[in-house]
């Protein structure tokens, strides 16, 4: 089996059955990492590039071991020491690499719709791996996976995504996968970081924090860009902290499974207590393992390799 | 069959029948990158270190894809981040990089000579990535392959080679390598980019640019190096694109069948406008495909490995 | 074969046993880098990440090197472009890395105890690479391989450090492993250079060069760290060439067999003479060849890998 399609550049673009089919082969794949060998031939000689405009060692290590515990040739290609500071055009770069025969192109980059133009433009297989404030495919799936392996069915899921939804890709890939599979998004945040538009997607919006994630079986905790407060989203760091940082307390108005997500890096004290990243509850590190089966699949379903 | 040489430092060291045999064994390197499964284990368990003084993705990636095609062991060792910036000599940090058992080192350095004083210092193969002004014999193989699988001969094929020739080592061992073929070079640029003593080795120079294509087989512009511009080798950009720019009206003076050549990064609108970079006669991408086939020939030859 | 233990943070914590099981499993490893395939499939399968906050392409490449030639899978991790300068915790980025399923993690810090403190929180093993002024267990076992590659014995073996013993990890692990072995060490180097608890530690101390090297069966120089001048420790770099500096004719205080040694990079002219690096009697580029096969020991021994 494999995808019909190339890319995979937004989870908008994807029917619930093409989510299902990248979850169930991470199956395999995360069986596969749990192994004293951790590696498939399935992907050898492919040539899989990391395209990274923005630093992310996390994801661009995901995606790096994924590539290599399926044996393909991994290379990592950062415009800092590039040619694009010598002002050649995305474009033109990528179709460098495509001409040194990638198989396929993971691409991080500022601009929303960066891997959809780069995807029309080369032959390729073009991942999205975060663009701008647009979409983060591969990280919405790693979440469902998580969610899969705790809960019974999507169908009616409570999920409560809380935080700065207007500046998250990672939120609105979210928003897309959960309410293609039937779960219920709560979008939880101050009217600064919760756009309008969030409940034509399908959202329920949320100002107050013990409101949205009453009941919930599962809260997804965004990171705080801490370095974007210059901008006045909030007045202070505290403050955002008291009104909606998840602690013990919060927790307990959650419904009593529920699980916490973050998509990481956490800022401890900030957006989460200390006590509610490290509990039981808490899944963080679960959608780090699951982040490179995740990709393994992806890598793999895009390359064909039957 | 492998070539007697143990570096690959300088076009102007190399023979005739030794520059032929490259361009040969790229053909089987090539097929090699065209298959599903791009990989060949000619090198496994050799130690391939690329050692990049400048900037410079593009070919320090084209080389890493070549090496590890072949299954060589590769590591990425950059200066920034090394000893050098403590203090070490070049020839000590190489030395260690010898004493690590490295095969073959790929060395990018700023200044002219870097890999020959490496080649004598150190028992590792080395290959010259580019040093200063003075060489970048890769480039320049596969500059000759790229034109070998469009044109039927070498002897008394015309290139023309565009822009500032002073400050080009893709110049200067395209120069070496066409005129050791029997092919006529143009060096062609203003007279602030064209050094006198090019015709000594045996390019004729054209300070217009409508000459120096007329008929030719095939325009190799060269990068006009924005950076560089402080120094008033020219009055500006817009002066320089008009008077030795590639556009569409001036590729007709060269013959109906030239190649337009590029070793990139292009600047779209500067040295060469968009409509003819993107033409049917552009081989710009060929030269990118085409120097990890030859890379991979240079690597597997210098390895002795038959 | 293997050892007991699941991290090596420091020389302190070793057994003499073990120190010798190590050295002993590195002589098969330096017989697999001298071959013409440098490679085993010992670690195939597994995951080794460098994770380094300080630059050191010299150490890094030496473990990826050991790694790769382990057929293990390696990821460089840097602080610079990672979640760290987002100001996640070491203990949280670590926790990721462990998530992705890393075996190793080969770690190098600014601050002492942090190679402790990452063992004690993750379930990978740990190498220390260097963590500040504390240790650096690696070198020290490349350096006692190295000196049981050319003397008989540890036992009763003279071994002076000379430089500035109180910022010098790469002198404590010594320290403490040569004394383990009933070497007897000398710490030479000027008062400011020299703490006095190092005698507590098993070394004699001496101020005077000419005193301490006299007899020695070995010199370790120390790399004077010239940025750090501005702390004062040295009026100038002249007079500490001149009171600490290892000249030819200082050589001939020591035994007419002893080796010289250095950790790398060297300051030619500053701690040594050009004439005594390249001498016969210095093994500075042996140290880096062992470097290799000691740390695939050490990769080998914690994977458990029989």
């Amino acid at each position: 089996m494999s995808l019909k399609r190339k890319h995979l550049t937004a989870i908008a673009d994807l029917s619930r059955d093409e989510i299902m089919e990248i979850l169930q082969t991470a199956d395999s794949f995360k069986e596969v990492s749990g192994r004293d060998i951790k590696k498939v031939p399935a992907l050898r000689g492919k040539t899989v590039v990391n395209f990274f405009f923005e630093p992310s060692t996390r994801t661009r290590t995901s995606f790096e071991l994924a590539a290599k515990r399926l044996s393909a040739d991994v290379i990592n290609f950062s415009p800092s020491s590039s040619s694009v500071v010598k002002g050649e055009t995305l474009l033109d770069t990528a179709r460098n690499i495509e001409a040194m025969q990638a198989d396929i192109i993971v691409l991080r980059h500022q601009a929303a719709g960066a891997a959809d133009t780069l995807a029309r433009g080369v032959k390729s297989s073009v991942i999205n791996a975060g663009d701008g404030w647009h979409e983060h495919p591969t990280q919405a799936l790693l979440d469902l996976y998580t969610l899969r392996e705790k809960k019974t069915d999507f169908a009616g899921l409570r999920v409560a995504i809380v935080g700065d939804l207007a500046h998250s890709r990672v939120a609105r890939s979210n928003i897309y996968a959960l309410t293609k599979l039937g779960a219920e998004v709560h979008a939880v945040g101050p009217a600064t970081m919760i756009p309008s538009h969030l409940d034509r997607l399908g959202a329920k919006i949320y100002y107050n924090m013990d409101e949205g994630i009453r009941g919930v079986d599962a809260i997804m905790m965004l990171r705080l860009q801490l370095e974007r407060q210059g901008r006045a989203l909030f007045p202070s760091i505290r403050e955002y902290a008291r009104l909606y940082g998840l602690n013990a307390d919060r927790v307990k108005l959650a419904d009593s499974r529920a699980v916490i997500m973050h998509p990481g890096p956490i800022n401890r004290g900030v957006e989460i207590a200390p006590e509610v990243a490290d509990s039981f509850a808490s899944v963080i590190l679960d959608q780090v393992t699951n982040g490179v089966a995740v990709r393994m699949a992806v890598l793999y379903l895009l390359a064909g390799a039957n």
